[in-house]
């Protein structure tokens, strides 16, 4: 059996399906077939923040979708709440993230379950960027942005 | 808002429900709050293979499972294939995985999907342990052994 640099380059099967797929790492967290994609299209309460999804967008089946999300220096993630959970796993650099009334800081391979409906926000105040992939619900409930003030006694 | 080392040190909070854990990496790739386990009961079909889950046999309700694998210098998983779907997560050295009639190196950072009844297995023959995570459906078919000569053109 002949060594493969790739699974499929078909576009067509890669965008269209539950084909077998290699998203290559180039280095330096970029990815062959996914782009860089804007984290929310809402501006006010987000910075700094990218988003790559690997497999949910493109006609895969699975009941989950895992994305990549990376937050630049001083970037922070929305201050929000929703139903459904998240599995973090840090792949890249060092951040914060506020869990309810608790804070913590993540480093390369600590794994965040967030539960449902805790409050939470992920930022970075390093040069390196902050990556971690994010696993979700394949259908899902919306994210309710919470204010400052609301939802916790921190705030 | 203090900085906190853990999320809960509480074993019945970390062992039944719905509440935000922190799996923090002791480096090395061993986690608090998490034991490796028998990757399979059945030890016929694979080698030199560890298991981990984060979540999904802790009493939380997202419809998938996170689980990292560790396969040792000359180790392999079972040749299998199943209808539920993989995506898998490279963490940890360098691997090679048979998928279907195609063979491919993995190294860090590369994520690959697995169709449904895509013939896969996972080898490592380097001296550095091999580790991904694999994410999987809650609910998902049991995996069948595939024999050799069976089920793909190139045995």
């Amino acid at each position: 059996m002949e060594l493969s640099e790739d699974l499929t380059t078909d576009p067509k099967a890669l965008s269209s399906g539950n084909v077998s797929k290699l998203f290559r790492h180039l280095g330096n967290f970029d990815w062959n077939h996914v782009t860089p994609v804007e984290y929310k299209s809402e501006e006010q309460s987000w910075l700094s923040v990218s988003r790559r999804v690997f497999t949910g967008e493109t006609g895969e089946t699975p009941q989950f979708h895992v994305r990549y999300f990376e937050i630049g220096q001083n970037g922070y993630s929305t201050l929000e709440q929703h139903e459904h959970e998240h599995v973090v796993v840090v792949m890249r650099g060092k951040g914060q993230a506020i869990m309810g009334e608790k804070r913590v800081e993540l480093g390369f391979g600590d794994v965040l379950y967030v539960a449902p409906n805790e409050v939470h926000q992920f930022s970075n105040s390093q040069e390196e960027p902050f990556g971690f992939l994010c696993v979700v619900n394949a259908e899902r409930d919306r994210p309710r942005p919470v204010e400052i003030g609301e939802g916790s006694s921190c705030f």
